[in-house]
């Protein structure tokens, strides 16, 4: 195999922490802001955020939910009512305190003693509590049953150690909440959300994840049972991708959310809350990313095909821009995944060698250059990005096909390309699960190999609680494991538990996690 | 005409502030949160500023812009740097000053001493400053120009007197921001999004809309000129709808925005904002509303046609069910202003005839209404939102079309809703204009006649600045006047200004303002 010169500086098998960090930057997704764990988000990490929304919107409206909006601040007070809830955030919150700034005498300015508030007002971490309070309201009867709500908004938890898009002080995201008659409905609701979840990291993202249920110590602060999905990056560490919590009717007791059933008596609410963050772009990014930088799946690309015309500075330029310009109206025409083809033609000035380069660390699925050559032939260049090498000269593959045959596969080589990438990262995946192991041993020697990325166990065990369960923590802990889900469908397990001895019930994943 | 019972208690005529709020809460808009001067945006209201996102959105994206997104948080520093701007800003900030809750002892919960931040945080009140850092990052040479960004975010201006949607603590909108080579290229840009939002006003919204130059002691706080687009409310009261600035050097110089320019000179950059906000939902219900509710745009109503199936708990319930079914299959497949009909079929529990006027007061464009003896004759029963009364008889002015009439003719008909609810403002608007008036004894009298909602007047006057300017403001004041904008074409004006004695130059609007 030809030695392949690749678009980035870091390879993944060397250092993937700043492999990551190098992606972003090379991609042009986001950077640091200068405000303390907050990035900002620039426009090719933006394009893929709203391409996310915009899919994950239509699978939330098509399950019934409609989009609403509630204050960014929330009462001290809210707080106070849930207690399992705060202890769960009350470490990491953005407290404000004042409403008017002023001069500080040196040129410079400070908050107004004058105008602070009487109760501070924080800054949303997650809006269970006041939702809670609108659900409260607005609900009297089992006639105003499922209540179903959604919002898109940016929350703010106060991170000490961030990573662009995996972990910062304000993120963006959606969280549902709803309301339910009883239990079951409240679960089963939980559940669809859980698939809601699955399919779109599958399906809209090429993001292969295990939908299970997080041990009881992983819980949301004060749900009675969370769900979630977990991805598995490519240095074999886990990636919890999206949450689903039922709620029982503790959030309901807490803000008063009571109807009137159909016997006329007074029940509380059963409620579940979920959500997805812009973390998502970030687990994008490990699993499509590779060295040449990352392959943003053709579903979610802002731009599937990008059009680079190669201009001379001459009088033939124009031919190529219109030839490039014909191009891509034909190929708008076209549909893939049900929807027109995005088609960027990219005229900013520069050669077009090296914005080549751009788009392939951005990750356009198909790059089409067109110079006054292939004018003349008919031909146009062609790189699909997922398969960007020839490996037997160690040069980009290119391919020249006709406008008109391209136009015509166009729509059905990003499908293919969305289905390689799902296909590629779900291989990877399951080639890194050890499932054989039984006793704490095996996997305290599977975990201390050389094995710089040594993926995940799956395990049986016994599913202790209480003290029980705060004692595998810990020894998980010590080597740096923890527990991800029991996947849906999981048909049980026998033999002793490895870390209880008690009989194992079940198996889980086990693993690093972002 | 026949007395008719409206669906509302107030009307436009006697109250019209308290019909405002009315309408809000008949129409399930939003409501006030318990948080200071935040509102929850009700699934009706949310749903209409999705709507007029997804259409103004389109509108930024096609004239070049990409959207981003910047930190909610802006370091104090940002602003000690801009003297003017923060001048305009600082006296309504919401301030973050620490990031950890604990207990205060006594069961509740305080701002942890150890947890102060060291710079407070601002809640961005607008985002000049952050763009203006990133733009000094981003921007080297000329050929990074223009640099055309926009966001679509939440921010905070601590407001003292709120109103559900016209003025709140908390409100959404887009923020567009551009860097440029030339004050010429800054100016014509800001020119270019003032026209989008003068078509995104008058061909979404169907509000009719003066487009032009703000008044120097109007400007945004830091611009060289600030343009707007006022629209008339149905109580003769100015809506200022969105504005677009020039910013010139001001905000480049104080954030470092340079570039080197195509002859290797250092130049600072001419830059651009602009903005439209949730209050442009408070201007649609004030400009369409009507003493039965709402009555929202086709282009902008979440639903453009409901379907009510009347049932009466028997086994003729499923035939109706399913004949509206297809009805609303068959009204899908159809289109207007290009898009596919919404249509919602509510089987929500509850009698047809009041969740009529649920969707009267919500100002769904179009009801059908279909029983047992509707599908037996094949005949619909169809309200028109906007022609809702019999003024002969004073009942709902119902027509009977066959399914197939009415799925062929629905697409045109919403169109032509759009069209004559934008007439019947715009009529009623120039109705209420005064350009007559020479002296400010006219105008003293005019304002001081009896009439309630006596409208606007159009001017001449000499564009004083300076301290001449602020007596005119002053006297302006005295009959609680402000003036709006000078609109486009203006053609120049002759005679004595009626303020300063000097010769007039120019024809501005006058009028009460939200």
């Amino acid at each position: 195999m030809a030695n392949i010169r690749h678009a980035l500086n870091t390879r993944r098998a060397d250092d993937f922490a700043a492999w990551y960090q190098e992606v972003i930057g090379a991609a042009d997704m986001a950077e640091e802001s200068g405000v303390r764990g907050c990035m900002v988000i620039k426009p090719w990490g933006y394009g893929i955020w709203e391409r996310m929304q915009r899919l994950l919107d239509d699978r939330i409206k098509a399950t019934g939910h409609d989009n609403v909006y509630f204050p960014l601040f929330i009462p001290l007070g809210n707080f106070e009512r849930e207690a399992e809830h705060v202890d769960g955030f009350a470490k990491e919150m953005a407290v404000v305190t004042h409403h008017r700034l002023i001069s500080d005498g040196e040129g410079g300015l400070k908050p107004d003693p004058e105008a602070k508030l009487e109760e501070p007002l924080v800054v949303r971490p997650t809006s269970e509590t006041i939702f809670g309070d609108a659900m409260a309201r607005w609900i009297q009867s089992w006639r105003d049953l499922p209540l179903k709500l959604n919002q898109w908004a940016n929350v703010v938890r106060w991170e000490m150690r961030t990573r662009m898009f995996l972990r910062t002080s304000e993120f963006l995201w959606q969280e549902g909440h709803t309301a339910h008659e009883g239990e079951a409905e409240a679960r089963e609701h939980t559940m669809r959300m859980l698939e809601v979840y699955r399919a779109f990291a599958e399906d809209d993202l090429a993001l292969p994840v295990f939908a299970g249920e997080k041990p009881e110590h992983e819980r949301f602060p004060g749900a009675d049972s969370t769900w979630s999905i977990e991805a598995m990056m490519q240095d074999g560490k886990a990636l919890q991708a999206g949450t689903s919590h039922y709620l029982g009717t503790s959030f309901a007791k807490a803000a008063g959310i009571k109807y009137q059933d159909r016997e006329g008596g007074e029940q509380l609410c059963h409620t579940t809350s979920w959500g997805v963050s812009t973390r998502m772009v970030g687990g994008m990014i490990m699993t499509h990313g590779d060295d040449d930088g990352l392959r943003v799946p053709p579903q979610i690309a802002p731009w599937q095909v990008v059009i680079l015309p190669m201009l001379r500075d001459n009088d033939g330029d124009e031919v190529v821009l219109d030839y490039c310009a014909k191009l891509a109206s034909m190929l708008r025409q076209q549909t893939a995944f049900g929807d027109p083809l995005r088609v960027n033609l990219d005229t900013r000035p520069g050669k077009a060698a090296q914005k080549r380069w751009d788009w392939v660390r951005k990750g356009a699925p198909l790059i089409v250059e067109i110079g006054g050559r292939d004018v003349e032939n008919d031909k146009i260049s062609l790189l699909r990005r997922d398969r960007l090498w020839n490996t037997e000269n160690g040069k980009p593959a290119f391919r020249d096909p006709s406008p008109e045959e391209f136009t015509e596969s166009a729509g059905a080589e990003l499908e293919a390309i969305q289905t390689a990438l799902f296909e590629e990262a779900r291989e990877r995946r399951d080639d890194n699960i050890r499932r054989d192991l039984t006793t704490f041993d095996e996997l305290r020697d599977f975990y201390s190999s050389k094995d710089k990325y040594p993926g995940w166990v799956e395990m049986a065990w016994s599913r202790p609680t209480g003290e029980a369960l705060d004692k595998v923590v810990e020894q998980l802990k010590s080597l740096k494991l923890t527990m991800r889900n029991v996947p849906l469908g999981d048909e049980g397990a026998s033999g002793p538990c490895p870390f209880t001895g008690e009989p194992a019930v079940e198996r889980i994943y086990i693993g690093r996690a972002y």
